[in-house]
């Protein structure tokens, strides 16, 4: 039987309560902390989930067995609904998975109706509270963390989550807008690894960057313009990489903010990966790099 | 003004010939080589291009700025349909790209009613013949191959083309069967590297994989379950890297015919990273390995 609260569980700051009620206001009801206004556009977003394009103040919608068992095992995560197919209610009960509640029994159908025909959901959804978002002051300055300069696709997200958790990266900090919500799509594409990753949420990057300069990171942008290739730059724990979304890449103020930026030299015709190809490419760099003895 | 044969392109044989009726037709009307039946039940599939569920006899459908431009540079592509709005036939005339017709010019609806309206599509679409695909006899045995065991996301399938042609890879073998087509989606994700990298459709998959070693290649599967880390694994030239889907991973006899099985030591709390993240971690660590010196 999975331990509810194991010890090497990431640290994170309970949500304020259960509000059992309507997904729609789980959002809405969360108190503030003081001074941050409604459009978060201050360091850390309050307490609040990562949002995100409309979507930042409904539940997080979580479907396939990796992501909600996951969310299961997460004593932070608070559920308002859980469905299971009969076949998964029964994997559930022999993986002898601690429940919440017991799940509503419903047919397949059910949940496809729920995430679309398309979404692989394994016979299993839940909604649930998004996590809270830690500020960038409660980060501590040590290991990597993964800075997103508005990467909006959800998919991308999502698998860059899954390889910051299998880097054993300490957090991911996104802007308010302009990044997707911490649901759907996104969630299922991270495979569970939104239970292993705190995301915080900022409403100026430029300035997270200016405060995790002060906490004592390394701010490496990643650009194909980049003035050397990153295996070539001597990096330092605490480290900061920042991507760029696809096609734009870095914005100026991000550039111009970041301590160094850095390439990813390829020896083929294309120059430039998927964002979240070069961002595994870049972790497994960085990650090596800063484990070797000096 | 491009080179229309840049003598660094890499060699294909030219389709039969050009057939500018309907695109229907396109892929049925080839002639197929001696011995090779309907279903493509052989190694290379004689000559036709990558076929997949249905989609493989209809042409490729291709758009966005990269994806066109690179399919308009490469002199084995036949075009029966090009369209592009006012500004970008602007853009391509000052870039002054040698176009094999004068584009139709349409609205930026009328590409968006043919892609749909969530494809990011840049004012261009081509519906062209789909390249020819070498035999594996025809491969030369140097360099790096990837094998794909039935990988069937087009969004992953086109992502890990598209690090093939950085990585510099010198051809990508599929099945004719459980692969997605070499269009819309896949050919976006990939970003033009559909016109650099060769792809070779196969039949039977282990019979390919018999065929790549009685040629000199090393096969290497790649699996969370493997019997070591691919950094440990001493690695020659050629190298065929072999990659499952996501979930089900390499199927058995896949497994069973590989010479060896590695997998990707990761230090974080989720051990396995999507498809074309483990991919671009694998190339690049291969390629590094092949090209430092013994």
């Amino acid at each position: 039987m999975p331990d509810r609260n194991p010890p090497d569980k990431p640290q994170r700051r309970p949500p304020p309560r259960f509000r059992p009620h309507s997904a729609k206001a789980a959002g809405h009801a969360r108190p503030r902390g003081p001074g941050k206004n409604r459009e978060g556009e201050r360091f850390g977003g309050g307490g609040r989930g990562w949002r995100g394009r409309g979507e930042d103040d409904g539940p997080a919608i979580l479907y396939g067995w990796h992501t909600v068992l996951a969310a299961l095992e997460n004593p932070a995560r608070r559920f308002h609904r859980l469905l299971a197919t009969e076949n998964t209610a029964r994997r559930l009960a022999e993986a002898h998975v601690a429940l919440p509640r017991p799940p509503d029994i419903v047919r397949p159908e059910a949940i496809a109706a729920l995430v679309g025909p398309e979404a692989v959901h394994q016979g299993l959804y839940a909604e649930t509270d998004p996590l809270p978002s830690p500020d960038i002051e409660d980060l501590d300055p040590h290991g990597v963390v993964l800075v997103f300069d508005q990467i909006t696709d959800p998919h991308n997200v999502g698998a860059i989550l899954r390889s910051a958790a299998a880097f054993a990266v300490a957090a991911v900090v996104v802007t308010a807008r302009h990044s997707p919500a911490a649901t759907g799509v996104l969630a299922k594409a991270a495979s569970g690894a939104l239970e292993y990753v705190p995301i915080v949420t900022v409403g100026n990057l430029s300035r997270a960057l200016t405060a995790l300069k002060e906490r004592g990171f390394l701010t490496i942008g990643l650009d194909s313009a980049g003035d050397a290739d990153l295996a070539d730059i001597d990096l330092a724990d605490p480290l900061a990489l920042v991507l760029g979304a696809e096609g734009r890449g870095l914005r100026q103020l991000t550039r111009a903010t970041c301590d160094r930026i850095a390439r990813l030299d390829l020896p083929g015709k294309i120059k430039s990966l998927n964002v979240s190809n070069a961002t595994a490419l870049a972790l497994y760099i960085a990650t090596r790099r800063l484990a070797a003895p000096r």
